[in-house]
């Protein structure tokens, strides 16, 4: 037995998304392009309406290699040859004979199955969606969660919150991305220098009082912290601050002060 | 102070969609037909290249409502007065100020603080997205995870991404759709009687040795747990073995048996 986790790309690779009967071939272009935003590559169309077309290519934008690739097939049953589970989405409350999954739990089950073997998601048609038949042939059904007075969410737009999903089902995304313009952010020990130095100008100016300077320059850190201020903003308060300082090598006596020193 | 929760439909009511100078009237309608679908209602255009539009309209489908009652306005400034929170929806990894948050993470945040005020979530021009001096003006920034190979996601879809992650982050919900043609799916009652039936015609049909009957059975009942039979299935399983009883008043002596009794 095979115990080498399958690498996350390859894990996605392994999902089919089925459409079946679908009418409008912009929709078929937009949901390859939801796809490969999401790195899903295999595409197949049940009885497509129109296939291929100009317009499902427009909608495609670059994602007409799974146009190229996509392979057209004329039954539900042939499109889920091989899977080893196939989830059916659906929009109607209909008679359920399954419990159905939100999305995703359900994403999170294809991406956990496609570590055995091929499985596929499938939409139906943009009006009718699937027939019972079809449901059949699906050993799971999900759901989108949606607004029930108004439910009608595009076909594309469906591919696209499943693959978003299943993207995250299957690819921890790990941290937020990075600050890629090294050392934007001010350092920690930088802003605790600018602290440092407010504190020094707010003692010699008798702004604070000395005896007990804690409480403000604790809310000011707290302000700094949220925050998370630039190298180049700590720069130029530092400055402003040394200036200050400079100008006033007599203590501010005169500022308005309403009633720090209580 | 107010402390009754406030319902989760009035939470999606404060959340503003901005989308900041689209170029293409078709994705404004696609953009409102996402919002409407999960809930969200107030749609904020700054600048927007062609707007109203008949193809707005068309994408809309039957949310143009929230087109007639889009706000337009001439600067992201005045799209964002009266919030308490804009969060930036941005994909390029440029040089961030800020670190991002992941869209769920921010819709999250989003939902949280719509609990106190207006938020905002900002979608910049398909092509050019947000400006520097417009990303400024957003507090947070938050990124949808993507295939970096092909991060060409469509406005309208980013849109849809997201206003699924504000729905679920406002509003629990709940147990997926249960069965609602009530009675279809078997009771345990009537499948514990489907298995008592077939250990007893395994029995009296010595398939099955009475000595030890317990592991076939175990395993039996296992399949009918995954299976979740309706009660139909049951009722046509239940007849058969009753005609196989019935049939066979003779235990069923010469059935092909690959060693079951060892």
């Amino acid at each position: 037995m095979n115990t080498t986790p399958l690498p996350a790309t390859d894990l996605l690779d392994r999902i089919r998304v089925v459409l079946s009967h679908p009418s409008h071939p912009g929709n078929i272009g937009a949901a390859a392009r939801a796809m490969k935003t999401m790195g899903l590559s295999r595409l197949v169309l049940v009885n497509p309406k129109v296939f291929p077309d100009a317009q499902a290519d427009a909608m495609a934008a670059g994602a007409t290699d799974l146009l190229v690739q996509a392979e057209v097939v004329a039954s539900l049953a042939e499109a889920l040859s091989g899977t080893t589970l196939a989830m059916a989405m659906t929009a109607r409350r209909r008679e359920l004979a399954v419990p159905a999954l939100w999305a995703r739990d359900g994403a999170a089950e294809l991406a956990t199955l496609a570590a055995s073997g091929d499985v596929a998601v499938v939409f139906g048609n943009e009006t009718s969606g699937l027939s019972n038949e079809e449901l059949a042939l699906c050993r799971r059904w999900a759901m989108i969660p949606v607004n029930t007075d108004f439910s009608s969410l595009n076909l594309a737009a469906a591919v696209q919150v499943m693959c978003y999903e299943l993207r995250l089902a299957a690819i921890d995304p790990g941290k937020p991305p990075a600050i890629s313009g090294a050392g934007l952010l001010a350092s920690h020990d930088e802003v605790e220098r600018l602290i440092a130095h407010i504190e020094r100008a707010a003692l010699s100016s008798e702004f604070l009082d000395p005896a007990s300077p804690k409480r403000l320059i604790a809310r000011l850190r707290r302000m700094f912290s949220r925050a998370a201020p630039e190298k180049e903003e700590v720069n130029i308060l530092r400055g402003l601050f040394a200036a200050l300082e400079k100008a006033g090598s007599a203590p501010i006596k005169n500022r308005a002060d309403p009633g720090n020193k209580t």
